[in-house]
């Protein structure tokens, strides 16, 4: 049992699990694995447990608040609850559940409005790989046939890749690009769309390295630049000034350090795009401006959030 | 002889001779090996086997102004002399020498100037390799101690680990990035200097797709960007309206096409950036704003381009 | 009496009625006519017969969310009534007089908080015809003596001089342009202010085509751009990524196509400006940023709108 | 007892009582010295004293809507009771009492939050003197060591020398420079803060002359422009199209006006930022962002203001 | 004689010859109607005519440098012959043949020159009607088949329309759109491009009323924007700070003033377009940037100009 | 006689003697005073006494380049020159009176230029006190009555109290303000105009401190920004690299450092305007673009400067 929730920390840490929905619904899964399989006997024990894996669980990756809302939402049911160990053991089982179903419903959404709101568009250019960009890229096509989409290799660890084969497969148009073109294709491009790691009270948006670049050459040449995320990305933190933290990862993931005696490799995993470069953020409960969210969220996500 | 030639054609093409500079210096060492080893025996005949060499050298890279304006140069020395097969052979080899030695002269002009220009920055950021750069960033240093610099990869072909490596080597303090990190790490960067490999009557820069996006990049942060080239990098027929031709290059360059099935792989070597995104030229004429070049040009160096 | 609200149908298609208020106005009226003249027996037949009016009246026109939110209003008053079609023809006939009530002030209202906001101002320009813009610029004149008033003649219909004669009736000083001066105008103008068709959930204006133009302009000199406008003109489709559709009229409203064989002549009625060219919505709930609109209506307006 | 008040009224007028906090505080006092002094002899009586008082106080100084804001508080807490004289006397001393606590509260959360904002800077340049602006970059250089903190000297009055002075005692490294220095040492700075003595329903901040060319240059060189503010510094007059006045002070403040026959001299104390220059306000609910504050006060300090 | 200049003169004052070129063109042929038919027996007599016709041309339209160039170039070969009545006859009609080659010459050169820099766009705008943007449009087309131009109606004197007839005569697809609508094309267009009615020294475009601000919004979207314009429009009087004259026509080409009452007209026939939102001069010395154009004039223009 | 060219030294360092001009003038003054009291009897004596001299007022001011320019062309005349003691003597009286004679001249033409190019204006804002500016000012305000100008104080030394007398004295509308109200007053300017200390070879500006913040504020407005100076204040070494030192004066000059333990006082004299910040400089050349300059002073200027 500890080692299915360790081998799940494991992944997540190593990205073998990647995307901030990924993750928070493996964190949620590994509650569930310790709700059916812990052998505490009384609810102080299931609780103590409970801490003990989502503390490690939150530790392995610092960029993400999708993880934490989702364990902090769950700690507040189980606080509200004053059932026994069996009421708890089930309550985890179906709030896992139920997490799992908002997922599914909120990217439901999220295909359907962002799809509705770049079905205008001929061609989009997407960074990275975000399954919410993929659905809205189909969705997209369904609605308006002829789609082209480019995508870029995304170093160091080319998830470009996946979504260009993804895409690909939905039938459609693909053309695959190294990182720094982004600047020379961007005078064909019609809006720019990419995924969301964490979101400030700022508006600022943390996604994959490179994006706040893109953000800036979109706005430059006048196009819309577009982020799909549920507002559990939100990060409750940032609005008291806690700085969101820019997980560096190994510098082996971009060369071998030791055949650059001397040279310093820097990976930062991620980084900011300012509110100001942003068009909206596309989420399950609507297309919203950055500087709207912390209200919209404040009004209707709070007790999702605490 | 003609295996000699057709060898640094090759090399040319595909990329194994790199750099504006050494690619044309190895067209007119191409040209001194004719000179050399020719068996004409007309003036006629030796002239001929100059001309189809120099089209397929000039051909081997669409976008070369460089290499152009040498082999240009060149026969506008031959068409004034008179001489015979014999002395034309004399007048090639001299001039060959005497374009190294130019060469030579202008990139220490540049090297100097560009030193004493960026010697008041304490970091700076480049992108690809060049040697003028390279060279730059070594004179900024020993003027102004504890220089860092910040080195892209450089996709698809990471020649960036080349200039960190130099950089290094010469005592600098060197961190090597993926290129989508210039964002990143732009706040920061003092100034931002790359290389040139073509440059327009507009004043706009051709040089290793990226270097556009850069400029955009520097430009929000108020960070100067700077382009050192030889104004014999400056491409005539811009002039006129001819528009550069970005070379596409392979896309096993940057992924192995089958695994991608259905999705396009665009490979541009360059990309354009206006010269409203760039501060100046470093030139061996001195440091000289984008808009200002062609009038320069067009004073001092008109001959040496026809 | 069926032709009573055809002719209103066909007065708002044709532009005999103008502006969104105005349309909203007439199609409320309509409803008015109905319940008054039509001789449904049941409650089942005269809500069929409210229905089908609205939806022909819904359809002259596509970018008017006013008149389909009053429509929608409407409806839902009718829902929560379970009255008899006596009962349902007062409540009509009450709601129409409500609505005309409400108008009336929230024009008041708008006047009032724009001629204050403006009254600093001394020269202002505006594009098209919007009876709130006249009401704002005849209150700030009254707040703030020897206004100037710089009116585009607003192609393709010049519903600019319907602006340009009642200001000056009003006693303002009143200048008529050309729509493509206004970027030579705008240096001495102080502020910009015009009305609006449609509002949408990332704040952006959809206003008479040459809107956003100015905007831009305006943008470029510093110059403050708002735009006057109910809340009842925000779309709710449009937080569900809804794209405002653009109505396109008849080419002969610009020339006769005859005598432009083989030309397109294209004519929007209406743009977009995107919430970041805008400095603020005048409604009569106050000035409000672009931005904060969603958020203003979400919390106060929301009932109104369904 | 008059005399008490009369004398906060003129070193509010006199600026011998400065800051928008200090300001409101001191009015309070003199509510407070009103309440356990005066004669009065009936609630309607005190009543009176207490508006006559408050109004005298409310014109002391034209900028400051947190002084108006605290009255306009006051006033609705003494309507609520309906108690006699003494009572009242009584409530008066509650709340001001009251309202210092919350003061003081809502002071060191704003020094928590901007601490923890600014922690990541190295450099931060501030203008004028506000003691919120000094709790927060104390607390930022607790968080994060070595903090340097350039002070504008703020002419006419010099009140960035109090700054300086308090920081440098408080250990952090300080530079003064002259008001026109800031663009010349932008390019070394992470970030900008000031105080603010009253927000818009726009957003826009208005301080101290001066704010907002620091803004503009701010924003040039992508650097973050905070204001240290409370939420009662909101103007709830400005929503409905009130336009903040901008107090002119005497001219001797500059120069001895005798000298310079024949020119005027003009003395604004205050200026607008427009809220897209500035990055976000801090305040005691979190660090926020310009568009975002009209919702946030609506939502959380209705009350408070009326 | 003199009724046949007379006649040009007023042709030229009141539209019905239009465009720089084609006022200068027929203010040459004014001159050789004059050397032709003149009954003058002195070289005195005959230099005095040819003065005051030029006056009186030159002074039908007061934003026409190249007219007043054309005559000041004519006037210096006059002084610097020597020849009697006859000579100077024949002198001038030989210039006017001569000016009339060099205008065509220069016109091929600049068709070919913006027609190569403009074939690898795909959607061009223009505004208004000059001869040499059309035969641009018409060898781009040749270059790169299938080019689409959409063609403003440019109010008051819809000259666009016969830009469109002319285009869409010469097989290119033509869209027509009202002044106001650039703004929402400009998204799908890839540059633009304009005439010239006069340059000045800081390389600012005099042209039709509408060029700045369609400046303005191509440089928000990041498109191109072209002027072409021979350098003899560049006016040497700007050097000196004299300021281009802005014409402006009678209120009449607008609308019925007397149906205006109270309102004031203003026709502006030119806007003035700063260097910056310029892209470069298409000449018939080749492709400019606006700032490099004085110097390029100096150069090699100046005998023409004086 | 060693005195008083000692006394003009310290005359220049301790800005007794201020502006560029006035420098340049009492160091060619200083020169002169050599030429008549020097007892030096042979050619070798005298140029050794002149070197020595030159070289202590060229190192009074780091940032003088018209002072360093017009020693520079005064050698030059020696040099050629082969004259003995007497006609050295003569030469250099003769250069100082020549010296005067065109800086008068230019002074003159500076003067009209700007008068031109500034008369359409009706309110300009100015920096600091420069004698062309005044010149041009009161010039405009002959060709077009009632202009009004805004001067800043100017901290520390307070220079603009000179300029506001001046102005005032002439007869034009003067207002006074602070520095840092530039931005507050900056809506209702038409230009902004201030001198020059240096000019570099990528068109920046070398002037008061101060000057590059107005530079910023004026382009958000879109007011144009003019510096006058004449040519000689290009500094020729900026072409190969050299940075502009930029003097740092006593920080007495802003307080009194005691006051201050612990707090750095800095006062750099000057900032670097970049020249994408600048509409035009006006020299005596003409009104000429910072990216011309270098290439108008290198045709025309080159012999000026060595």
């Amino acid at each position: 049992m500890q080692r299915e929730v360790e081998r799940i920390r494991k992944d997540i840490k190593r990205l073998r699990i990647q995307g901030a929905r990924n993750v928070a619904k493996a964190a949620m899964a590994a509650m569930g694995v310790i709700a059916r399989k812990s052998k505490a006997e009384s609810r102080e024990e299931l609780v103590n447990e409970f801490l003990v894996a989502a503390d490690e669980l939150a530790s392995a990756r610092p960029t993400e608040p999708m993880l934490r809302n989702a364990l902090r939402a769950l700690f507040a049911h189980m606080r509200r609850s004053k059932g026994d160990v069996v009421e708890l053991r089930k309550l985890v089982e179906k709030e896992e559940l139920e997490y799992f179903r908002r997922m599914k419903r909120d990217e439901e959404r999220i295909a359907e409005y962002g799809g509705r709101e770049l079905s205008g568009s001929s061609v989009i250019l997407t960074h990275c790989h975000s399954s919410s960009v993929v659905s809205i890229l189909e969705r997209a096509n369904e609605l308006s046939k002829g789609m082209e989409v480019i995508c870029t290799e995304t170093r160091p660890r080319f998830q470009g890749l996946i979504t260009a084969k993804e895409l690909s497969r939905a039938g459609l148009k693909v053309t695959l690009i190294v990182d720094s073109a982004v600047s020379h294709f961007m005078k064909d491009v019609d809006a720019v769309v990419v995924g969301a790691d964490a979101i400030t009270a700022k508006g600022d948006l943390i996604n994959k390295i490179g994006t706040c670049g893109i953000a800036m050459i979109a706005h430059e040449h006048g196009v819309g630049m577009y982020s799909a995320a549920e507002t559990f990305k939100f990060d409750p933190l940032t609005l008291w000034g806690g700085i969101e933290r820019i997980e560096e990862r190994s510098p082996e993931e971009i060369t071998n350090p030791k055949k650059l005696k001397g040279v310093e490799v820097r990976n930062p995993a991620f980084d900011v795009t300012p509110a100001r470069y942003l068009t909206a953020y596309i989420t399950e409960m609507g297309v919203i401006t950055p500087q709207s969210l912390l209200n919209v969220v404040m009004r209707e996500g709070i007790e999702k959030l605490y």
